[in-house]
């Protein structure tokens, strides 16, 4: 048994954007295992977009991070000793154990995965958290009908990417929102989707609007900020839109929303959600994402920084774009 | 039979804020009632909000009233002639005639009423559309359950001064946002609403707050703006917001709303409904409001105008939030 555990903890609260130095790696002991606990080495860390919020000492959906505490986070690893009776050396696991090698755990909150169709990886993207998101948003507050048009920022990302296949296999016209040339040919040409806007080509609301000759009936929003806006402007009457995210103003400045009226305009409906809110549907979306991941119906691709100390890294390179599909930590 | 009708027709378009020459006073003859058609003599019109959004030519969800045509909006009268088998001379009505001394109708849209319990104007506002707007808004999207708190901006308006009764009936704790200390004090004193915030007093957020101590569950939002932006800093998780109009944009210039991302970090549901698209509830909910009327368990205030002409002038002061109660227009 390992004697030593690395992690990573939150040093300091960012003032506006995200800096290194608002983390700190450190190490301390692991203590023995006691009755009905298990060990286990985390193989992958998740990156996601949610941790931001978490920095932050602010009434917030999600609990802050404290001071000095390891900065959490979904992982898969692997169980590595055990004196737990469900639990045994060698299982593959996913649960909520942040950003270090090793966690002790009683089994609350772990799920034991398969890894033999599903990669690992997938339990925390396509096929765990992110995919559940995509497919609660897009099911329960956009349900979508055959032939309406449904737009998602982020498209490339975890949770984009998936909106819009599931949007495809629903019957409907699906046009992603991405930054940048690559993102948006990668949407179209291995997604799937029927059009990708690039928001930094510079005539965002022209292009949208190229992209939804007949509207937006649906939108699953990522990002917030102008592409919030773009869209409001596109939505065809009765419209749902789910707010799944909003980094543009994660950084601490809130972003407006130009044209609110276009709500009552429009009779638009506007939902936020936090998915882990809504824990009675994970088992029936969960199933279905496994499912479409191994008849490799969904498609996706992952971001993967190598090592422990680089998280701090990937987590910053996302707030800010630069990652291309889902982000990961290997550290195992 | 008379020969003439007088009626106010829309002569230009407003550039921003609304103005006395974009409307006309134009005499015209009453052609010869053919069978199947009865003439209504109107008593009263309403004066409403949402005629501001019919005098633009944009896409919005009321029809836009073409240049040269009548100011439609909702009226009471009385027949004075029919040739039509289901209505006779002496039957009171309400329907949509506009801003014209007669109408002709062939019975499509328009209901008989009883002035016997319920007076003539009751039926354009506490009564009818506003009072339904508000039974809507709040049963059907706010959804309260006894013990909540339940904002209403316009507090003292048509719709604004039902809602928070209904509220209060339904055993929640009712708040109001006015502007200025007579109508804060009548939304409490006569209404008897919890609490009435004078959103000109300066100190909006703050007021708020302090009125709302274990934050709002339910936001009627008919204003926009501030108010719209304040409230929001208040909701609380899983709060609903039901958009019912947006005055403070209805001049021309959109108004941003401040911090979209609450509807994320709130979970809040939002969502904007035009009551005419609802014609199912109405039934039901004219039957409610009218037993309340006349069982007096529903206070309301009227603010009368005499003589079509001064129609224009009652629409501008609604406008700018100088009429109190509901706005009428008595021409008969």
């Amino acid at each position: 048994m390992p004697q030593m555990n690395r992690r990573i903890v939150l040093a300091s609260r960012p003032q506006g954007q995200v800096s290194l130095d608002n983390f700190r790696l450190e190490e301390a002991p692991l203590a023995e295992l006691r009755d009905g606990r298990f060990l286990v080495r985390n193989i992958y860390l998740s990156v996601d977009p949610y941790m931001r919020g978490r920095m932050n000492d602010a009434k917030s959906y999600a609990t802050p991070v404290a001071l000095g505490d390891v900065m959490g986070g979904g992982t898969v690893g692997e169980v590595v000793e055990s004196k737990h009776d469900g639990f045994a050396v060698g299982d593959k696991v996913t649960g909520m154990f942040g950003w270090q090698d090793y966690a002790v755990s009683d089994g609350a909150g772990v799920r034991k995965i398969d890894d033999t169709r599903v990669p690992l990886t997938a339990y925390l993207g396509v096929a765990g958290m992110p995919g559940v998101t995509a497919w609660y948003g897009l099911n329960k507050i956009i349900a979508p009908r055959a032939g309406q048009t449904i737009v998602v920022s982020a498209a490339s990302g975890a949770v984009g990417s998936v909106v819009g296949q599931l949007a495809k296999l629903a019957g409907c016209r699906a046009v992603g929102v991405a930054g940048g040339a690559e993102k948006c040919r990668y949407v179209v040409e291995e997604l799937g989707f029927d059009a990708c806007v690039d928001y930094k080509a510079g005539k965002l609301y022209e292009d949208l609007k190229a992209a939804t000759p007949d509207g937006v009936d649906g939108y699953f929003e990522n990002v917030g900020g102008e592409v919030f806006d773009a869209t409001l402007s596109r939505m065809n009457p009765f419209g749902r839109i789910a707010v799944c995210g909003m980094i543009a103003g994660y950084d601490g400045q809130p972003v407006p929303l130009k044209q609110p009226s276009i709500i009552l305009t429009m009779r638009l409906l506007v939902q936020g959600f936090i998915i882990t809110e809504h824990l009675d549907v994970w088992p029936e979306a969960l199933r279905t994402l496994a499912s479409l991941v191994a008849q490799q119906k969904l498609r996706y691709r992952e971001s993967i920084v190598e090592g422990l100390d680089h998280a701090p890294d990937a987590l910053i390179g996302l707030l800010r774009g630069k990652n291309f599909g889902k982000q990961f930590v290997k550290i195992a």
